[in-house]
């Protein structure tokens, strides 16, 4: 289609039209010789296989980044679930390779009762299913250039359906005596990682997961355990994990003084700042993607660790005006959540932003808010944004950053 | 754990107290040394990489059966989320390979104006998610035996979150003509797998999908587009579709009548039975699985092609008694829903079984009552028997299909 045709054309304007009976049969005839590589009808198909391969036509992969991280292609996906081979990973040591029949998960410290579980005997409990986003907090590139997709500009956080023991129970088990109002759950890898827990998101709705997506985690998502803090940065929902010590105080471990702290426009240093704020992307169209003027769907994720996404504001001219998208349903707390919106494209250069509102109101802030309270000094954490991108008139889409 | 000791343990019995602080720290010291296969923490752990594979301590795979079926090994699932690579495969002549870009949807008959769409011109129309599950009709084996694990009895259904576009959208670009009531739905494998369906379904919440579980169809459900009806048995789900034909009648094609038709006792035969009646199985513990005496939770999935589940109700005493199992949230309509029931084994003999109950009051029969309706002559398709797990004192469990 070229472009200049595509002003008379209507919503769905993407199509072409049989127009007499003998048109249906040479399109039906076309169709099937040249709607498959050879013609599939005429050739037995592949037999029933162990494990289901994907299509060669759909080469998707994770993005590894400066040995620590790989990047989630969110431009590639759909819906809300992000495929267990395509979750994003981050480590501080890489990936440990453990053996699940001889990992522990030891609670001890201020409890009544220390105690050992094997992945068999926790997997013994009651259990509980959870779909939310794991979001890591430095998921926020400074350097992202116009010519970034959106893997580059947020590409650490995805979502699974998770299913473990509640870490109430296990607590219980272990009784927590009085004192009890910290955790530092610490896992197995090289880097021992190591974080400090309140206690009321213990016994609020903390798991410890042993699966994702209906199958056991995979090991870039902490195979066999992995404590799951629904909504928190994800350095905290510690992988690999096999220790939970119950303490009065936070451990000040090194990963929360190291990294993990945000320097504030007044000097002070902000710790222990657990909570994802709301934040949305526009997955397509965005860059690389090249688009042509007429109707096509605006998409993307909203998110927020504090809750559910009550509203999605889309503008598709650079935030002049702002048009609310729909949320698809399920609306789930702590969640991805897809939002849609119809746009026609004039052929004009132009910019389209997205805003998330979570339902405590929160609003998703732009870089220029972001900076005035915190700062020239800011590190790359907890950085939400309201981003964007830049229409040009050839139809290439940039990564504008300022929102 | 001897099972002699097993009654004096309470709900959390599989742990082993730590008595001491020396008993604290020797047990750490021993996780350390034995609870990795090395000493992960010794070890720099794997780098980020494009694909998460598998443990390797996980070796999950479906079963393939006469060479037209693979069966999902749904006794190795948590939650309600299939992945893609277990979704049981079930085709009449094998998975076609489909170069996408060539592959186009066809629709004409009974329409203003036939139309014919590729690929990348559906992906530009609204989107629509939902989680739902896909049956097989022919999801009951006669003789499964005593020895049968939960994928022999019932691994022809899956789950995934699916997204494309609804097929309504479709049937109004291309406006329906006066009389048409039917559409005829056309895949691209050599068997050119085709169904009639009543517009009524058309027009309610049939979707022509192209993702699955966030990514592209895998080819072995339909890639590059499948229609889904949600709740219809799985044959109507056409796979690898490339044609929809409007028309004022059923096409009565091979697969509605060669198979797909159920005889009932009168002698006549039951054509069109799309939808899934209410089911249920417990697939923990189950059939390979050897159990001890005490506290474990019984899990299971139900499902019903006509909504949302309201009641699940589990027998632990051969059907004397029922008890109602917990439900996961969200319960959605024609969904697997996950359902759960802690129980303590005391160590004798006796049945486990499960009776889902839909939202429109629909409650899943015995293999009795079925039988009674359908007579001698059945064929396998829509049986949905309660089905039950006979416990053996030795614990091991036996596949019992009388319920």
């Amino acid at each position: 289609m070229s472009r200049k045709d595509a002003g008379n054309r209507d919503l769905m304007n993407r199509r072409r039209v049989l127009a007499t009976a003998a048109g249906v049969g040479a399109g039906l005839l076309g169709m099937t010789v040249k709607g498959t590589e050879a013609d599939s009808t005429r050739v037995q198909g592949d037999a029933p296989s162990t494990l289901g391969a994907r299509s060669p036509f759909e080469q998707l992969e994770r993005k590894p980044l400066a040995g620590v991280v790989s990047l989630t292609p969110l431009e590639r996906l759909e819906g809300t679930i992000t495929p267990a081979d395509l979750h994003f990973e981050r480590h501080h040591a890489g990936v440990p390779r453990i053996d699940p029949s001889r990992h522990e998960l030891l609670m001890h410290g201020l409890v009544e009762r220390p105690l050992a579980w094997s992945i068999q005997e926790l997997r013994r409990f009651p259990s509980v299913t959870r779909t939310c986003f794991i979001e890591c907090s430095g998921n926020y590139f400074p350097r992202a250039g116009e010519f970034s997709p959106p893997h580059l500009v947020c590409g650490l956080t995805s979502q699974s359906e998770w299913t473990g023991v509640s870490l109430a129970t296990l607590l219980r088990e272990a009784g927590v005596r009085t004192g009890g109002t910290w955790l530092l759950a610490e896992g197995a890898d090289a880097a021992v990682m190591s974080r400090s827990i309140p206690m009321d998101k213990a016994l609020d709705d903390a798991l410890v997961v042993y699966a994702q997506n209906g199958e056991a985690l995979r090991p870039a998502q902490g195979y066999p355990l992995r404590l799951l803090l629904p909504g928190w940065e994800g350095n905290t929902n510690i992988k690999w994990l096999r220790r939970l010590e119950v303490t009065d105080a936070p451990a000040m471990s090194r990963e929360e003084t190291s990294k993990y702290t945000e320097p504030m426009k007044n000097g002070s240093i902000r710790q222990f700042s657990f909570e994802i704020e709301a934040r949305s992307i526009i997955t397509q169209p965005a860059h690389p993607a090249v688009i042509e003027p007429g109707w096509q769907e605006i998409r993307g994720i909203a998110w927020s660790g504090r809750g559910r996404i009550a509203r999605v504001e889309v503008s598709t001219d650079g935030g002049r005006t702002w048009e609310e998208a729909a949320l698809q349903g399920p609306v789930l707390a702590k969640a991805h959540t897809r939002f849609r919106l119809p746009w026609k494209w004039d052929g004009e250069s132009t910019e389209l932003l997205s805003r998330a509102t979570d339902e405590t109101g929160y609003v998703q802030p732009s870089l220029k808010q972001i900076l005035a309270v915190r700062g020239p000094g800011s590190a790359p954490y907890h950085f939400n944004p309201v981003t964007g991108w830049r229409v040009q008139r050839d139809g290439e889409l940039r990564f504008s950053p300022t929102g």
